[in-house]
């Protein structure tokens, strides 16, 4: 069960209104990798999560400081179109380009749809949608996924931070980066933990390797050509697993052969081969 | 530029149809961590890659790959199709249960939209879209995305293993995983490869932390009452990034204030304060 | 069955082309509470309409008259298109800021893909799609959607005419206006109507009061701390349906426990709990 | 800024697993009405409330009980998934037809993707999205849109409470219509008040009638032959509003012409008319 | 502007409810090539019609008369739903396969949702969305696009009729398919006789030819190894516009250069060169 | 399996920068009819092909031939983005109304989520789909569905053409427009070569023409009131399958009557009628 208290966790305040940045701020509240999809996706891998109490704990944690950062940067977007240029004015129109470009850049559906209020949706306004997220029972694999989203989200942030001259919005930033620095090093160190109880990095380390077609387990095809890739360290020596040996296959070979597909049904009415 | 070669990179031949297992395949062809998603993942991530040609290269010969993995998967399902009872027969449909469920189970779209051939959609059905995929021309946020989706592929996979008794369907998905057993060593190595050259783990590792609000970078705040989750490595000791110490906060503090909006503007015809 | 004359229910005719205008204008059109959505609902409520005649009538009646709706708001975005900027004239655009500004903030795809016409999609390009509507069988919940289609509705159409001083665009606005006031007039009389008849405020009516959880059927728990809530109507006095007291609950407790989930079978390759 | 707790604001035990009924209770937690639509809803009206405190602090109020409801259901779903047949057993397959549906119905997403967790989904496994919320500044509006989707929410869970004869399930679920009917009268009472304190019904109650075309205000146009439609409340009498007089228009006239759209610019290569 | 008139176009009556049979009749009602996308692609082609008047009256003819199948439809639907077994009632569901999987395979939408009632989605559930259809202000284009609809319908509509023995049904789907068989011939004839008004098979026809590169224009490339595809009509002879012979390139050459991009602006902070 | 190789079919290499028509670019890349909806068209085409080994290898080649479009498109946008202006420089943007545009109009997602890479996205950033792609085992049919495809997508890129003044551009979509050039005739001589082999027009022409309802299949019904559509060739003489006449019907009648449906069960708590 959850709790709301008025206060924000960190400030919310622009120097002024700025309705295009504001319409590109929505990026990191509703886009692919914005506020809403970490919230969501370490709520429901913590209502799902059937592994040891710390994970359970450590996910509701975190997802409920999420929905404050959801809160944070809603009321940031809505401060930056206090003043959005909402009615038309042709002679300002003609006359001054700024105003221009933002009559011509802002997303008209702050002020159509929602009367300058955030939206669920991303700077392009593209809805936030539940495929964002990811829960699989595996934690191993989500803390991958909750590691990515941290990686994607900041890379994000600090492009905004760069994007604004505005102190207030970039003070907040700041909140939001560095919150992020704790939770990618929060997922690393979580990573770690389940790789060492684990004994594997390769997820799911308890389907059984014998299961597997071994003798493709450590080897990079080389399908384009030119052999820059061989330069790494993917390339050549022990696996990462310690279960095996990288090798670079330079012409990688065909395992299967040419497939040939049997008629449809009738019924069906697809094309039937000529003569058929 | 792309050549084809009508061998399949691996056999994809079931010992019998099954419309409702090819139901399920779908999920790791078209779903949000299936094969398409990879492909288009590693490609566009190609496409738009300033950094080192290794990378590009790599990203190439994983993509292309992955093109392959995407016509296995499609001609499995397509066979697993093959004899799907597609005319009705109520008689049959009463006697025999087993039958019953499998014109109620499987995807009718199958036979109504594709003829008996696989669709570039999930187990459910729903097409594959883009927002799957990131390339954010950060390459190591984006080899942590591509670790995540090697991991949940994985997982699925392995699952999939685990519904079916077919041999041929078992035989194809144990290459599937193997070569996703290399994939997770492969971007382990090159994650590894870029946080030693950049001398940080921390996405993007370029932006200066000096901007960062430094006082909240380490510190894991209790928001979920009870304290399960100080008992992993995220709680305390040396921050995973080697720059600061992990702390727990069991009563996290308030930053900012409670948040008061200004009205908006008359020609949005919103809700005005009482008085106004 | 329907049937179509040339004529428009009303005048469509812009005073001259504005195509940042005609982007704004596909809100209407097509938005989440466009047009589009009012005529879709409508008819699918009538054509599932399982109630009394005269409700059926009256859906079609109004149904059929949306989808002139749609037609009249299609006419008058292509008419604003007419002139839009197509070709690149790259010293226009650096001496022309208005010129500019439409470059850079008309819907690319009202040339590109719709050669100047209109489209079914929103403000921002997004498609109308049919979870924008409902039609549920229950026609006192339907008729509530229909209410709040009608006034987010005529909010968004009023907006829009704040926002151009085309005395044309605003001529066939005022119309709209009109009819979606009729229209919320017509579905409060609907809704009362059923209200009466039903001898009940809460969907579904039928539905046996005693088999609800009855002792928090009329309390407003303060979930977010400060009591400023407490000052509605809702938490005081006589329920709106006449069956209870409101009650405000300061200190909302808890009726159920922590829950722990049971593990997953092994065949998922889920974390286990450590030691297990 | 939030806060959890361990304990669920009510029990979420079913008496037995049941993966069929697992996915059909997907539509109450991630469907067009199910709780994370009003969660998301609340909190964004919240958030971006400009009127009076008292609504801003009922939105926050509301709309963190409903992140608690979602917890629940996602609880319940997780528990009803406990057994879920996941490993293919052909001969139980075939002679148990129970079973056989079992395999057939339900959500293969719910082993394959989620590992027996809930999903942010529907009963259709379509995932939950942000156009199915609105936050539009206008309250009046707005409580329309949440009277609605309460209406429409406590519809579905009363037919689910009637899908199920597990004593665990609809014991929630009556707690949870109970809520419903909490918070229909609610709505209700709220939209009173806003509508006795601004005076009108017609949303937005803002924007002067003058500038609306009165004379088609309160006419019903009949378009759908027959004139069943003209025995309701809404076709005579005074309008709700108190501003008019309803009329039922049995020959609705055409108040417009027939369009003819200019040709289109040359270089958009549309198909010009014959000869030009 | 439109009219109704409450008989269907066609009889809608099936000889028995079947909720597994209405679930698959939904593909064709709100599915890729269903009915909703027809009459939205035609009327929408016909509101942005800029050509001769005979095609604009063409499109609204056709168009109007698909509202007409979407009743038909949608009716059909609702009365196969008629009897749906929506109340759970465990001894039956173990005892009776054929009620067994109905429960399992049916559209459980149909009773929580729509209460026994059509939805604009298709026979998976997903919604009918406006990125089905095309309105491009090329009638040539067009009219290839709605042969197309027609084409995949009209395949849809006799799979489905196959897939009943419901008398009732197979009638009103013998109509649709005698209308989908007018609706091909049509198109085909419209189609011809722009071909010939504009004296070219190649769209947009007004686009001058010089302007392309006509050394490729064709050419078939061979980019799968085999040459199975040299034996067809379009590998040799005079091309279909007579502006040309077609070519079989059996090795085709690269024109481009290997690409190197160039590093973006550090304050994106993307992954840089080693050494930059 | 696919290869591919570093350099790109043809060169795409910009002039200079322009970040507003790389947003524009986008549509023939991640749109409805752009690159990536061909490739995944041919490519599942292919997969599927159970016909004569020529039109499965025919898709092959061409479906690989579009993965290297897809390429240069990619390409062609990362480079038109390379001088984005992505930080903010205010005096800049009020004295330079062109970069005040280009700051108003570009694809913020562009910046912020993609580094300065191409996206699978269309020109209002929204993501490719799967539903715009058809493999239906009828090769009529999808071969009408590529021709479309090609038709739209040749119109949109010389759309695209005439937005530039940039030779580097103008040279690379000269060739896409001669291989649509080829690829329109490609269909149409596959196409008229199935007609001819099957002897009919009308998709499927398996189907027995004495199951349709026949004395409607060659009438064109007069729904818009007006007879201008009956100046076209499908309305009178031999209709183009040569199996009927075309007619033309002035005034339609009816072959239906009005629908009631039942009442739903209780359980669903419909509306019942009055007095139910």
């Amino acid at each position: 069960m959850f709790y709301h208290i008025k206060e924000l966790q960190y400030e919310a305040k622009p120097s002024k209104p700025d309705p295009l940045y504001a319409k590109k701020l929505q990026e990191v509240l509703g886009g692919q990798y914005g506020e809403i999809s970490v919230m969501m996706q370490y709520l429901f891998q913590g209502f799902n999560c059937r592994a040891d109490q710390k994970y359970r704990d450590l996910l509701f944690d975190i997802g409920t400081e999420e929905i404050g950062h959801v809160e944070m940067l809603a009321t940031m977007i809505a401060r930056l179109l206090d003043k959005a240029p909402v009615k038309e004015q042709e002679q300002a129109y003609e006359s001054d380009p700024a105003l221009a470009a933002v009559m011509g850049g802002m997303n008209p559906q702050h002020a159509i749809v929602a009367g300058l209020g955030a939206m669920a949706a991303d700077s392009q306004g593209y809805p936030w949608n539940a495929k964002y997220i990811i829960a699989s029972g595996n934690l191993m694999a989500d803390f991958r996924a909750n590691l990515n989203a941290e990686s994607q989200g900041r890379l994000q942030v600090t492009r905004l931070y760069e994007m604004t001259d505005d102190r207030g919005v970039k003070d907040m930033l700041s909140f939001l980066i560095a919150r992020d620095t704790y939770h990618q090093n929060m997922w690393i160190a979580a990573i770690k933990e389940l790789e060492e109880r684990e004994g594997d990095v390769v997820v799911p380390t308890t389907f059984p390797r014998s299961l597997e077609k071994q003798q493709v387990s450590y080897d990079l095809f080389n399908f384009s050509r030119g052999e820059a890739s061989k330069e790494g360290r993917w390339a050549h020596g022990r696996s990462m697993d310690g279960k095996g040996e990288f090798r670079y296959i330079s012409a990688p070979v065909v395992f299967g052969s040419a497939p040939k597909l049997k008629p449809a049904p009738k019924e069906l009415f697809n094309t039937p081969k000529k003569g058929e």
